[in-house]
């Protein structure tokens, strides 16, 4: 009986084994487990993580008061809580402003591994990234006159500066370098990276068929390397987007969009550029149709989709923070 | 020298003893520092706290879905990271809708002490109060239905309320009687509730004038209990408000007004129920001339700011909750 177990457990290993090499070959990564190689994957050299700067990075990230309304922060549309984004079509911002090209909000968990940011990919990473969406009209509506008077208005602020970046200057691209910190930490190791490491059991049956056909229908042409996304790709390659009427956006001048990330896909709907897909089903099977020209079956879409969870990675532990108190000179919020 | 050393501690003490009798007698009360003893305060017998309600409720508590339009949650305006309020003078809702009486957010942390709940009074209880701003139009929009539909479509959800009421049916009035059991442990003990145990040196000197003018010039007849406030009382009695013209909010039907709490004060600006006040030293000097008659010098209106220091408390720790993830039946956003 035991010689009976312990073959099937080796007939399992001997399946998955070459899923594994497959899963390689196609340019699939994981998330390093040691922490000093991921360290090295996500610090950025000219900026490197540090415990202080993490620890500021993350209040700014909350911090409501950067907006012009007072009302709004990079957690607004990249919630902390519900996989790193806010579950509309089109990102609503100042004013109940919806996105002028009904973008759908990325997710910022991971966005460390993209090899650009925003659809159109014009930023090259998210130091760059954080400037945007604090400055742009329909988001946070500020102007960085506004974030250095907010964040130097606040002793507290201006001692952890001081601790995180000794007398360096407060200046609008240091409290965007110092949220793209943050963010940089915002990475969330998953099931399939246990399983990319070598322990096979971390995906179940159904899910190491997915990944199987996920492999064999083609997607890891666009979905590969740790984020299993976050290049620029053509988008409707095959048949046009059966959305494409909504919003305006053609990605960038060369018609390219940024691939989304698959790592907590389940948690982030609704899908595609425009926010348009509400289900992970329809979103599998539009891609078949219009990148690979292959029809994906309700079977094994459903088996992708089982796969993606071994995409939902684990959070790491924030605690809400606790922001200094306004004083007599901070900015006074303004709804207009 | 040892001696010298000792009786100026003596010294200190015997003149500090009399400000913790006026205090007491003033009827200014500490955040009971023993566990059990606060565990009665702040319970419900109907509802009593559980961790598994707890947790729950600090979930739905920031859960955005809970609105119409996904984007707003209790925390939106009662912002745990800001003192338990938004800054801004008048609640901002959905569609970017101002409250129509232009009302000001007033905190949730230490509400579980008020007699009741709303600037009227007119909610005797927090988990009466968790119901409005959920249905109400400018603030989260939803129905009951809305609120039903959105947990229960979330396993994880209805997981977490089986482990928490066991079969209990989830209703509305259970979805806010569980926010409500969140709230009630949130309670900020403070250097203030040192003193009035009985520790002199938890507050300053210049803490200890603040206090001792705040009680001579009258300030407990409102700002007394627990809270520093928290009942109703009329408003204008002596003098108008100065900024009586914004918003039409005239109190309950007898003119009646709720008394905020001071405890973390310094942290929720602006100030009275229309947020008109910007600064502390305007609110006391204000509070003075209208309430009690009194000119609160500059002086006196600093030492008493001063003492609002020692009632910045100590807010609980807040893991940032992970939500579950939406599925294809969760009630999709309406911005509208």
């Amino acid at each position: 009986m035991k010689i009976a177990i312990l073959s099937t457990v080796t007939a399992v290993a001997l399946m998955a084994t070459p899923l594994i090499q497959d899963a390689k070959n196609a340019g699939l990564l994981p998330i390093p487990a040691d922490k000093k190689e991921l360290n090295k994957l996500i610090d950025n050299p000219k900026n490197p993580i540090t415990k202080e700067k993490v620890e500021l990075g993350k209040k700014l990230f909350f911090d409501t008061r950067l907006s012009k309304s007072g009302l709004i922060s990079c957690n607004t549309c990249h919630n902390l809580a519900t996989g790193g984004v806010d579950g509309v079509s089109a990102a609503i911002g100042h004013k109940w402003t919806a996105n002028p090209h009904h973008l759908n909000s990325p997710t910022v968990y991971n966005a460390v591994f993209f090899s650009s940011q925003f659809w159109d990919g014009r930023s090259p990473d998210v130091e760059n990234q954080a400037q945007g969406p604090i400055q742009a009209a329909p988001e946070m509506a500020a102007t960085p006159e506004h974030i250095v008077a907010v964040v130097t208005s606040m002793p507290a602020y201006v001692k952890e500066f001081k601790k995180a970046y000794g007398d360096k200057k407060i200046t609008f691209e240091l409290v965007a370098d110092t949220i793209a910190t943050f963010e940089r930490t915002l990475v969330t190791p998953a099931p399939y990276d246990k399983f990319l490491a070598g322990n096979e059991k971390a995906l179940s049956k159904t899910q190491q068929r997915g990944l199987k056909t996920f492999i064999d229908k083609g997607c890891t042409t666009c979905h590969t390397g740790i984020a299993l996304g976050g290049e620029m790709q053509m988008f409707g390659v095959v048949a046009p987007y059966k959305y494409a009427h909504i919003g305006d956006f053609k990605g960038n001048k060369d018609g390219m969009v940024k691939v989304p990330t698959l790592r907590n896909i389940t948690e982030t709907a609704p899908y595609f550029h425009n926010g348009a897909v509400a289900t992970l089903k329809e979103a599998i099977q539009e891609m078949g149709r219009i990148q690979l020209g292959v029809e994906i079956t309700d079977k094994e879409a459903a088996d992708i989709q089982a796969f993606f969870k071994s995409l939902d990675g684990k959070k790491p532990a924030i605690t809400y923070p606790q922001l200094p108190a306004c004083t007599d000179t901070t900015p006074k919020p303004d709804m207009n």
